[in-house]
């Protein structure tokens, strides 16, 4: 055994390594994200991985408040925490468990240096402590667009447009047809304000709805039911919730029912959004409404939407409006939206489809005879600088005594030429 | 006060937001270093930024060892730890210092699925729990590229040529001439013992060398008779490695000088390794011996080079051969080197050059009137979107009352030229 004991071979629990064969589509993607955000007017920012203990735990990350990677202080000031047995004290600093948290505190800091509004792409790392099961893992990317500043519905227009031209541009929406859903938080309201359920209990009784497409209306009617509500009441939202049609006249009635429960610009802002996407011709992209959206997170404010794909059950991105969150940093609310690609599970579905095998430019391999002298060695060098700048990319290495296997194996990694400097 | 206490506006102590301007510069110089290394045939991979703490602390790291973040147990792992007063327990995992303990790691644990030799790339952020100060962060990124299974100078040449081709690319080159140095840590090994210096004392007396474009011939001199050596060695020692010429042939005649206290192959081989870049025309890069040249890290085995820029102290990146290292993982060595560009270093010179101004692509924005209807918002959206696809950049943003203040502000970020949608 060389130089002591073996260290651990395999990753962190939870995390996991990524070969070059996923690694390439991922950067294929990566690719056609920030080409395709940026022709919007996005401009990429980045925050750092680790972020204020408080932030974290402000109450915006729902139950992913409970999965934080939290970072041990160090030095005295551990010390100091350690000696007064002070246990909560021990961290002051943890792994972002999303984007967008660290986005609004970053907007909050830097808005003067910053255009108003303010379109923002965000592309990194995020880590929850899940509990690790197939396909899910403790670290994984996020890739949000986020707009500040701007309360118009021109905002949610270009976040769903923008979404859907990168679905098709990297090839995914035609393998896979996606349409993207829209209600909007306030309609929810609205809808349990014209039922009876009680201003306070909005949360509560949204996270009941959310669970329709889980355990179904008698579910959620049996849910409710236990926790006080009354059969009355439950049956006339979910009338109100279940099929007023999908389109945007759709909710233009579903507004007229909901008269007096909901403010009047409700329902044509969500309509115009619909329409409006739908008038972009170049982007083929199906909007539907759906009242039973609800998204999951409390910070939600206006508009919500989703991204839906046949044959897979959840969502490839969603996003929506939260109009409250910068204020949580600055003290004055500043109108916010934004949209989360679900990259990993897009990569995922992409490597299954074989999309990553076919990725590949075409690639060049120069085998040097292990022999070679310095003259012919300099000569395959020039030559392999040349084609390079070119744009090829060619690969220079010895000749191995197998040569039939060693070229078998290069075109698994898609060499289909080969140059061979004897001596 | 909107919902609550004002959380915390500022990047965690050491950390920092990075902006448009900045991350547009940060984008174009990894996009070129993608493209130019894929070109050579090194294939991108990524590890987890949390990693084992034995792993971390294997002692490969040096002084980066400590200055690790770690990170806290979580649930029922941690009351143990805790309730047991095992204070070293508190955390089993941390976050990575360096690319290449993790990559030595990967290479490892997924060498069965790797091609032979492998090339790796791999891009991102690494994290150092430093004493904070100007233009030094505690979470910044790294380039590296590394050669694994491959013992012949070939990887070196290669290296070395890759990362000229990058900096000369990125326009980098142009502004700063840059030079390579090279060594060899053979070499410093074989000046050691003619000058008689003890085997074991070998890294030992390499820190003290290491010192001598810091404090000078005469302190590293005082130093290492304080150490307790004598005057004669610390002669000799200095005599050879003082001025003996910078081409592959004053390498080949030190060679001769060391016979008998170094393998014969080394000054061949280095000298072989500088000839060779030197032929590859197409790349105009210098290349010069340096025996003084000791680079920080213990774990280096062979070759050893940096790059230096004029009128920058400091390197903008170095590397060098490490064929012990996957051993501590595999328990069989593996021939290893590598190539770290000085990512950072590289982005906060060409930010003061101003190059980062340079990058941006024309930009329109196109301004719509607030009242403006359906039919025409709709114009406006397919308009853009036409444009977008013909990989235009456009802004949709609604007009605002003083639009030649508005105008001003875009012109700021760029945008060129502006569309007016009127009612």
């Amino acid at each position: 055994m060389a130089g002591g004991t073996a260290l651990k071979k395999k990753p962190v629990t939870g995390m996991r390594d990524i070969l070059p064969g996923e690694m390439e589509l991922r950067q294929y993607v990566l690719e056609e994200i920030r080409r395709t955000y940026r022709s919007f007017g996005y401009t990429e920012i980045e925050t750092p991985v680790v972020e204020h203990l408080e932030n974290l735990l402000s109450k915006q990350g729902g139950d992913n408040e409970k999965l934080i990677f939290k970072i041990l202080k160090r030095g005295e000031k551990l010390e100091a925490a350690y000696g007064a047995g002070d246990k909560e004290g021990l961290a002051d600093a943890g792994l972002r468990y999303d984007l967008t948290v660290p986005l609004a505190r970053f907007y909050a800091e830097n808005q003067a240096a910053l255009p108003n509004p303010f379109k923002a792409l965000q592309i990194g790392p995020v880590f929850r402590a899940d509990r690790p099961q197939k396909g899910r893992f403790r670290e994984f990317f996020q890739c949000d667009i986020d707009v500040f500043g701007d309360a118009s519905p021109l905002v949610e227009i270009e976040l769903i447009l923008a979404i859907s031209t990168v679905l098709n541009r990297i090839g995914f929406g035609r393998l896979h047809p996606f349409r993207i859903v829209l209600n909007d938080r306030e309609i929810l309201r609205g809808m349990q304000r014209a039922a009876g359920f009680p201003e306070e209990d909005f949360e509560k009784v949204c996270i009941s709805l959310d669970k329709l497409d889980k355990i179904g209306k008698e579910g959620v009617k049996e849910e409710l039911l236990s926790a006080g509500y009354s059969e009355d009441m439950i049956e006339k939202y979910l009338e109100l919730a279940g099929n007023p049609g999908t389109e945007p006249g759709d909710v233009l009635d579903l507004g007229k029912k909901l008269e007096g429960c909901i403010e009047e610009s409700v329902c044509p802002n969500l309509a115009f959004i619909m329409s409006s996407v739908r008038s972009a011709e170049d982007v083929p992209v199906r909007v539907e409404f759906d009242p039973t959206l609800v998204r999951g997170m409390g910070y939600y404010t206006g508009p919500i939407f989703e991204i839906r794909t046949e044959g897979f059950s959840g969502s490839v991105g969603g996003g929506g409006r939260y109009d409250k969150m910068v204020g949580r940093f600055l003290g004055k609310d500043t109108p916010a939206a934004g949209f989360s690609i679900g990259f990993e599970r897009i990569i995922t579905i992409m490597m299954e489809d074989g999309t990553g095998e076919k990725l590949s430019a075409k690639k060049t391999a120069f085998l040097l005879d292990k022999k070679l002298d310095r003259e012919r060695t300099a000569g395959a060098l020039r030559e392999a600088m040349r084609r390079r700048n070119e744009g090829e990319t060619i690969l220079l290495t010895h000749m191995n005594k197998n040569r039939k296997f060693q070229k078998e194996s290069l075109s698994k990694e898609g060499y289909s030429e080969f140059v061979e400097f004897f001596v």
